[in-house]
């Protein structure tokens, strides 16, 4: 029987802060080359010679001000934001790789769908094959606030949209025929019309007509890649994603995750292969255990805590600044708030017995030691059937990611964990074929 | 006192048809390559050695279906579509040049308009000055479809709207100081909050907020293209075009466009210098005229001219199957139709004593000719102050770019009428130093 092996998938920013709100000011940290084509095109040769299945970018459509009720906080002390539309990146990527599966975060409560399905299906074709679709509803009102609304909707109106965006987007991707093209210079027919329909959406929520000015691409449809957490976002998850990013504090909340999931999807129809765990981590992987603590310490030691109530305000959607508990935090949300994020706040206050001040200016734990004690870890996450792999999130850009590839992909394939060429010629195909 | 120079600018689309619905039938026309990254690196490479001061996509949201009432003839003929997003062709063509201008077609009714002031001003930082945006209003009915509307809104409705967002873009595109940027590791500021403001906007027709998450560009805002021809979109290009595109039928005609849409600048504080205006044409060029005119022959050969009618039922607004006369064509089109392709039918018909049937039947003229015979077509529309440069759209792609290239860029050079080298960084650098 073949060894079971994991999927490795990066979460990167457009920009040098990802959830570890110091890593900027790091030495090793570049910062000069943040609209730089070639910092992109970096990264994606590191990441498609250590054979990842895929990267994606995180977006949020905003400046994030909520910390303090106002953008202050985040700019001085570099919180994580978008800069350059991720949109822009991948394309560039994609012309310095051959295999690395390209994801870009996308609204379907913000971005009109036929858009959505036109510029999914455009990089779909453009990578031969490797889109992949990180599909959020987006949830703070300052987003919502620049698309025209006052508000960010109710989680459950929001998920019953992006349901009907993603029958609309299916509908648009299947409107062609894969023989419809005929090109034929002398009879003078270029398409044959019988092979292209209309995907007619009359839709509680919106309605477009298409057709799709975009044929059939190579993988049909982008790779659906989601972050539900909540009970709503569990249920879009099984039914729609390939692959399903998730931040649990511990492994025992990690299986937990991973078994209400997978027993969510049989009731669509889909096999619990059909849809793969990826927990998010990140490393500090040292020479010695010795070397990985030093390291570690020095790193943690340029977040201001501040910092991380601020990057915390965000993603959990209220002022942690002026709301200092539970209660008080819960009711000021509103609709705000990523189900996930607050999820491991309570597991932490839970597991550790720490106060929820205390919890939300805590650090995000990270993965510190050897490439054998880090690889042991990861190991034993997978084969207690937790996850079927992981997103790697960089603390230091690009060294984390480098170090990472240089030190820990190599044990996880000495272990026979991790492949060592990509099987297949699209990203779901590597995704099947890990 | 230095010789007046000229402007180029390719008018491209993401597909192997333009405005001649037969081209794609010529033997050199390549059609394999239509969603390849390659076809439009090469295309790229051709324009940035020809010293073109920029190329843009043209774009329609949807697939054509006025004529006949559906798609088939469309599709069968091969018209003019957008397969792949231009958005994602643009990087990818960024990458293999460092001069040429990079232009994207994007609408003010359709789009959200915080979405293209990121996009556009990510264009800009990724090519380091070199975005245009070609700004529209949409159309067609069938573009209103697939974005949530029944019907387009009226010509005065969009243009109002289009002025409010560029007004709600160039406040995004300012509300970051150039020296926000602090980056200074050891303190832990990243950015000076007190150099970043809200652009707030709450205006007729939408409202966002801001801040955009990206700082100044390197052309602070996208080169504005457009391309008004009716009065109200003439008013508008006076106030925002730095380059109009037109298609007048006669020498006459152009002139008369120039100066009426010079004499409104003023009113903006604008100088005439400050918007080019463009007229389109393609060429059939030949080593002897006879060999043009051969050349000519066969490529008209292969138009239908059912073709040439459904072209022009997408390009006026209205079913010219079924509407064969001025009025019963008036009285269909709605909202729907571009003003200047309305307008050159009438200017052909008047000036020609042709019937409307047989005028939007007829083929676009194509200018025909040797190197010589073609720049002085060019230099007398030029001199006469008809134009201050061209637009070049191909028939057959890609090789009548390259024909145009290799033959008649090196005489108009010859002629000092044309750059042989790029004098600025920037694209708006360019066309203030042609």
């Amino acid at each position: 029987m073949t060894q079971r092996r994991m999927h490795l998938v990066a979460y990167l920013k457009t920009g040098p802060t990802a959830n570890h709100p110091g890593a900027w000011r790091h030495p090793e940290a570049t910062l000069g080359d943040i609209f730089a084509p070639e910092r992109y095109e970096h990264i994606a040769r590191v990441l498609e010679t250590a054979c990842f299945d895929a990267c994606f970018y995180a977006d949020t459509f905003g400046l994030p001000d909520i910390h303090g009720g106002n953008f202050d906080a985040y700019l001085r002390y570099g919180g994580q934001i978008t800069y350059l539309d991720p949109l822009m990146i991948l394309p560039v990527m994609a012309r310095v790789t051959k295999h690395l599966g390209l994801g870009a975060t996308l609204s379907t409560t913000l971005m009109p769908p036929y858009h959505l399905a036109r510029t999914l299906a455009s990089l779909d074709m453009l990578t031969g094959g490797r889109a992949a679709w990180n599909v959020v509803t987006s949830a703070t009102n300052l987003e919502a606030r620049n698309f025209g609304m006052e508000q960010i909707p109710s989680k459950d109106q929001r998920y019953d949209r992006a349901d009907e965006v993603l029958e609309a987007c299916n509908d648009l991707w299947d409107c062609w025929q894969p023989d419809a093209f005929v090109m034929d210079r002398e009879s003078g027919v270029f398409i044959d019309p019988a092979k292209v329909r209309y995907p007619v959406h009359e839709g509680k929520w919106f309605r477009n007509y298409g057709p799709l000015t975009i044929p059939r691409t190579p993988q049909g449809r982008p790779v659906f890649l989601q972050a539900g957490a909540s009970d709503r976002g569990r249920e879009f998850a099984a039914r729609w994603a390939e692959m399903i990013f998730c931040t649990p504090h511990s492994k025992a909340d990690t299986i937990a995750f991973y078994d209400d999931v997978k027993s969510r999807m049989d009731r669509y129809g889909r096999r619990p292969e059909d849809c793969k765990v990826l927990p998010s981590f990140a490393v500090v992987v040292g020479e010695t255990e010795e070397i990985a603590q030093e390291k570690y310490a020095y790193l943690q030691s340029l977040i201001d805590p501040e910092a991380q109530r601020m990057l915390n305000s965000s993603l959990m959607g209220a002022d942690l600044s002026k709301h200092r508990n539970v209660e008080s935090f819960a009711a000021a949300k509103g609709n705000q708030g990523i189900s996930g994020s607050i999820d491991r706040v309570m597991q932490l206050m839970d597991q550790e017995k720490i106060a929820f001040q205390d919890a939300v200016a805590k650090p995000r734990d990270l993965l510190v030691g050897t490439a054998r004690s880090i690889a042991d870890h990861l190991e034993d996450f997978f084969t207690s059937r937790a996850c079927d792999g992981f997103i790697v999130w960089p603390t230091i850009f690009p060294s984390m990611l480098e170090d990472f590839s240089t030190y820990v992909v190599p044990e996880l394939q000495r272990r026979g964990l991790f492949r060592r060429e990509y099987a297949g010629a699209t990203l779901r195909e590597n995704l099947a074929n890990p």
